[in-house]
């Protein structure tokens, strides 16, 4: 069931944006279409004339943004995390085109705040903040250049979101199984791949030195399946009763 | 039938364009969706070297963009034209969402050149312009706040326009796929329970004389991601090194 606001429970995530006139053409963008929540981290020149000036009006969402020194932070709390990314990545969470990405984004808003994340103008996301979130998103792009400003991705997807929350059409894609715990925030889901990754050290499954491309995949198994609460506090109990058995 | 190149006869009219860097996003948007038929009516400031910063990378559409001093010569040759606005026009032509109004458009690109037309960035577009075209196009906005960047808006309508030219089927689009190794047999997932049963209870954390409904809600959890083979060998790899590592 999508209700009115839900739109005010997506989180848009800037991360080390680089220009300001970018921030205020983001905040201008997720005004139009109906979005509140803007999330920086670690911008580089913010608060600034030029994001106040290309904000146009949207002063009000350059006020509430929320500046976060990391990843971490700024998807606190957050129960989805879909990252906008042009680029092909081997190991990222399943890519889906803006239009698919959109409905799926707000069938999560009901069981808490989700997040759209994007990358820096220059050098986009990193894997490492592409394997935080469960989808990809791209926007379909001319081959040749498909490098869209920030502001208008933004104002791409924003749109696509709009769209999908007002058109009458419920989201196309819901979970598969009906959630009987509550799903877990992406902290709980940290937490527990730092807890694995403990138990891989210690048992000698894993070498950090020589991490090849295992938390990868592993992140990209559980963030297909959308972890619940219930389901991180069994697999965490898993891993307390193994570290307990472990010669000290 | 639309051929690919369908894009390439969609010309962009910006009529009386306040802000050279709308102009440069302009250029940057139609061009990462494979338009590049740009038209200025009466521009105040062009070229510009804001326009080229925004174009970042789609100068050629700068280059050989035609500035016209009236709309007359900027329509000259088309066959259909769609007026982009936000207001309602009580005597204008039917109104389309953007997303409606990208077939239209394409539809008639087989007889000939077709136009976007976009107003200035405060005053919008005239009535009198407006009534030069056949339909109207709409973005789907927030009510208190419906005024698009006009860069932003050229990138929407654009996006639809790729969207619609490649039957929503547009050749970047990666095929989803979710995995990247061939999937687990059913009996090599039994395997893998069996294996993870086998650890939990010597673990001390699973009492098989008090399962409760820990099996179930792991099974629930694994087939719900769909287990890869390469995935299943690494489960089973980090419960080897567990078993391992338990005293005798």
């Amino acid at each position: 069931m999508i209700s009115t606001d839900i739109l005010g429970r997506v989180r848009v995530v800037l991360s080390h944006p680089s220009h300001p006139g970018n921030i205020g053409a983001a905040a201008r963008a997720m005004k139009t279409m109906g979005l509140s929540q803007l999330v920086l981290v670690n911008p580089k020149r913010f608060p600034d004339a030029e994001a106040s000036a290309r904000a146009a009006g949207a002063d009000d969402i350059l006020a509430s943004a929320k500046v976060c020194t990391d990843l971490d932070e700024a998807l606190a709390g957050s129960v989805f995390a879909v990252a906008v990314t042009a680029r092909r990545r081997d190991l990222g969470p399943p890519s889906l085109a803006a239009r698919e990405a959109a409905p799926v984004l707000l069938s999560h808003a009901d069981a808490g705040p989700v997040s759209l994340l994007f990358g820096n103008e220059t050098a986009g996301l990193s894997n490492a903040e592409v394997q935080r979130c469960q989808r990809c998103a791209h926007i379909a792009s001319a081959p040749d250049f498909s490098s869209l400003n920030l502001g208008a991705a933004v104002q791409v997807l924003c749109y696509e979101l709009r769209l999908s929350a007002f058109a009458g059409v419920p989201p196309t894609v819901t979970p598969t199984t009906p959630f009987s715990s509550p799903v877990a925030t992406l902290d709980e889901t940290e937490r527990f791949y730092a807890h694995l990754e403990r138990v891989m050290i210690d048992t000698g499954f894993h070498d950090p030195r020589q991490p090849k491309r295992l938390l990868p995949k592993l992140r990209r198994l559980f963030g297909r399946a959308g972890l619940e609460r219930d389901e991180v506090n069994i697999l965490r109990g898993i891993l307390d009763a193994v570290e307990r058995r472990l010669p000290r």
